[in-house]
């Protein structure tokens, strides 16, 4: 197999593992990913032999998916609370802190999580790190003023990138930018966090700081589940 | 004079004289709300005069007040900085440290407000303060998700309240809800700002900390000029 093959299999099991942890009458957060995917799409089988649950999406593309998939998707307004969410990470560290954001769908994953009672995230196994900071860590930028931010960004050395799409600047679904930060190592994620998101213009971080519980890392051709 | 025919007098006195530290050549910022109107009306009689300036907008009304009085505007990222931003306030303290965000243009006025070299704001002398925080200190909330932060804010007791616009929930320009806090004294307003700012899900807050350099009161008849 390619390493690409593995890598796309590891997901697999690991979002199907994911899955499993969902029971009848959860209200399910969905993070956005290739990850996340493989969850969704063995919940749509789950939803097809009668379970029943609400989903809430974090991202206009993961709408699109459980729309498909027939689960019963609901605004994370409309709900009390989230039982679980499920989601994906591009880094994750042996604190169980992460690098999200790759997709830049970041500040609603956050925000659901944030209102979740538990968080799984599944990931491939090139996904774990010693250290969070060798992904581009992306931060969510009010576009009014976004020189202002990059400067800065650049000034302290954090080398910022914006992300581009088919030559344009990249919007999230709130309409803001990304600045991809080319940091190399993260001494200190929650004070990076708390740092970055003082600045006026910095919606939020990529940067997922005690938030997530339950790690389930796809493994060659097994899930390994790691709980805090 | 009424008491509103008093504080309108003294609003127009302090705006018009605002608009007196702008010159030939400025690139201005132009904040939002009543006693800016006058430095902007000030400033379309002097650019009929002859004045060569760059307004910087901060709302969809500010700019339609400075096309209507001629004023050349441009987009913030067109500029590489800007010289002077003239801004009113809701409350300001003897520490040059205010509230603002009654119109509910913070946002985009606290980010001007970083990009310019010097900060004056204009007020009537009912502004001033010993105490900040008997005005209700708006905050600017992500829709997603927004009531796991109303609820937050609730349990600690900070009151809070969504503004409304008849009916349906006031929606800032980037798309925001905004909360005002009932906080009625505000002891740390730097920590405050800090840690309102690291919750997810809020954007930025109406506290303006260290950023105004010159205060300009209209007192009855007269304009008192204060700086740092």
């Amino acid at each position: 197999m390619s390493q690409s093959d593995t890598q796309n299999l590891e997901k697999k099991i690991a979002g199907e593992k994911a899955a499993e942890f969902v029971s009848e009458g959860t209200v399910i957060g969905l993070g956005t990913g290739s990850t996340v995917y493989f969850a969704i799409r063995k919940l749509g089988e789950m939803v097809e032999n009668g379970l029943d649950i609400k989903a809430v999406s974090t991202s206009h593309s993961t709408t699109e998916l459980t729309k498909s998939f027939k689960i019963k998707t609901v605004s994370i307004n409309d709900v009390d609370t989230i039982d679980l969410t499920i989601d994906g990470a591009d880094e994750v560290d042996n604190n169980f802190n992460g690098i999200k954001g790759g997709g830049g769908a970041l500040l609603f994953e956050k925000i659901a999580a944030m209102s979740s009672k538990k968080n799984i995230w599944a990931v491939d196994s090139g996904k774990m790190v010693d250290k969070l900071g060798m992904f581009p860590l992306p931060v969510e930028v009010i576009p009014f003023g976004y020189k202002r931010v990059f400067d800065m960004l650049e000034e302290i050395n954090f080398k910022p990138s914006m992300r581009k799409n088919e030559g344009k600047f990249f919007l999230t679904d709130s309409g803001n930018y990304i600045f991809d930060l080319y940091l190399q190592k993260i001494s200190n994620p929650m004070q990076l966090d708390k740092d970055l998101k003082s600045i006026s213009g910095i919606v939020d971080t990529g940067l997922f700081i005690d938030i997530a519980d339950t790690i389930i890392i796809g493994k060659s051709d097994k899930a390994e589940v790691l709980t805090k």
